[in-house]
């Protein structure tokens, strides 16, 4: 998949629809129907059960091939939100995590106002049966979650999509101020560095003995991320954020030790 | 058919969805589906084309029955709206004709203002391939058209009854739930807590050999902070913050050594 590449159609003022591990040709169809009704082009799967292409998602579509013809697939979530800035999860329950809860119509704010910055974002949608796991609702920023009956909020996917697309689509001209994090001149982080981040935070503490209790590591490092997330990096964050392990850890002591000969003073 | 007589559940506080000989027994399924997710219960039938009940309604209605096991058949639209104060008509096009053009917005204004007075209202879906016949959408007071896609209006049928559902289930009560933030259970970090922290993750920066130019330290030290700050963090994750350091800093690990009389391995 090459999402590094942008066409036009796709381009920031769109966000992305992503289906996880999607099950049923029919919802992939419908999916894609509801996005085109609201102008949204850039779909994308992860892992669909069936394969793709699936003659049962242009079954479905009613003649929404525009948005089938340029799905984009994936064989893991991170290559699939690799180039986004900002990424939503759609889940009823939230299991233990702490992340900000957005309606469609708040996050469809935000979603205009960051495309505006030139930034991309997408929307992940889990499999019918199960919804997201844990660890993919923690690469989110923030979670999705359409205010329905209590007693019966099972949502058909393509539903889901729908109530999601129609929301950014009704705010396309909305003049409503939104949330707004000034950025002191560094843009945000793409996931692509979020995810080097975890990845030298999570090897120094590996390396460092943090995670004594293997049982306690999932949750401990998704503890971690999660935080991060919350914390909508910017790309300097980022960069400070490596220096500092890198410190803490010793790693640049040891460069410098070697190189004059001496002895780590620590 | 007995719409004359309300059940409470389908009192004048729920508009009914009128399905006009619908085609397909999937889309009366998950329109019932769709009208629980929003806490609708009252659906009818005018005229369907494959008799009921439909076997293939019960299997996408998704365990949404008791919209469809109160479903009232009618033979004729003048029959199925004849207890009805206001009807309204879905439909793209107005050809020909003079009517109010309501969003599904508009019109959850209006169905809550009528339900107050007592009043009952239902809302006309026509057909899956034609829609409304203009006889049809002459019996309503006004027209409610979703705002979509011009170059893709079609929508599925089940996707309608969501749009008009989910507007009046959010005007419910007009209270749009703020922005939230799950907690997962542990409190919100004090401040003297964070201060805490940042003490403890500057003191162990400043050994590491973090801070080289001394001039950058005020304004690295504010970023730092800044983003813990933003995160919002929890006392539990303050927690494992602190850990992180200790970890990375080697704190544990000398600690150990001290112990057991070895040396450090780092």
């Amino acid at each position: 998949m090459a999402v590094s590449e942008t066409s036009p159609a796709q381009g920031p003022a769109q966000p992305a629809i992503i289906l996880v591990r999607p099950q049923l040709g029919e919802n992939i169809g419908a999916a894609a129907r509801a996005m085109l009704n609201c102008g949204l082009c850039d779909l994308r799967l992860v892992a669909p059960r069936d394969g793709w292409p699936n003659p049962m998602a242009f079954a479905t579509a009613s003649g929404a091939d525009v948005v089938l013809e340029r799905v984009q697939v994936a064989r893991t979530l991170e290559e699939a939100v690799a180039d986004l800035h900002h990424v939503y999860a759609t889940t009823a329950r939230l299991r233990d995590m702490r992340k900000h809860v957005l309606t469609p119509e708040q996050l469809a704010v935000d979603l205009h106002h960051t495309a505006a910055l030139g930034e991309r974002s997408g929307i992940l949608f889990g499999p019918e049966r199960t919804g997201l796991f844990n660890d993919e609702v923690v690469l989110a920023k923030a979670v999705v979650n359409a205010p329905l009956n209590p007693a019966f909020c099972s949502l058909n996917l393509a539903q889901g999509v729908l109530l999601i697309a129609h929301a950014w689509y009704r705010a396309l001209d909305d003049a409503t101020p939104p949330r707004q994090l000034a950025s002191a001149g560094s843009r945000n982080a793409t996931h692509e560095e979020l995810a080097g981040f975890f990845h030298h935070l999570e090897t120094a503490l590996e390396a460092s003995g943090f995670f004594r209790v293997a049982e306690m590591k999932p949750a401990t490092i998704r503890h971690l991320r999660n935080l991060f997330q919350r914390a909508e990096l910017s790309e300097h964050e980022v960069r400070i954020l490596h220096g500092a392990v890198k410190a803490l850890a010793g790693e640049r002591h040891r460069g410098k030790a070697v190189r004059i000969g001496g002895t780590d003073a620590d």
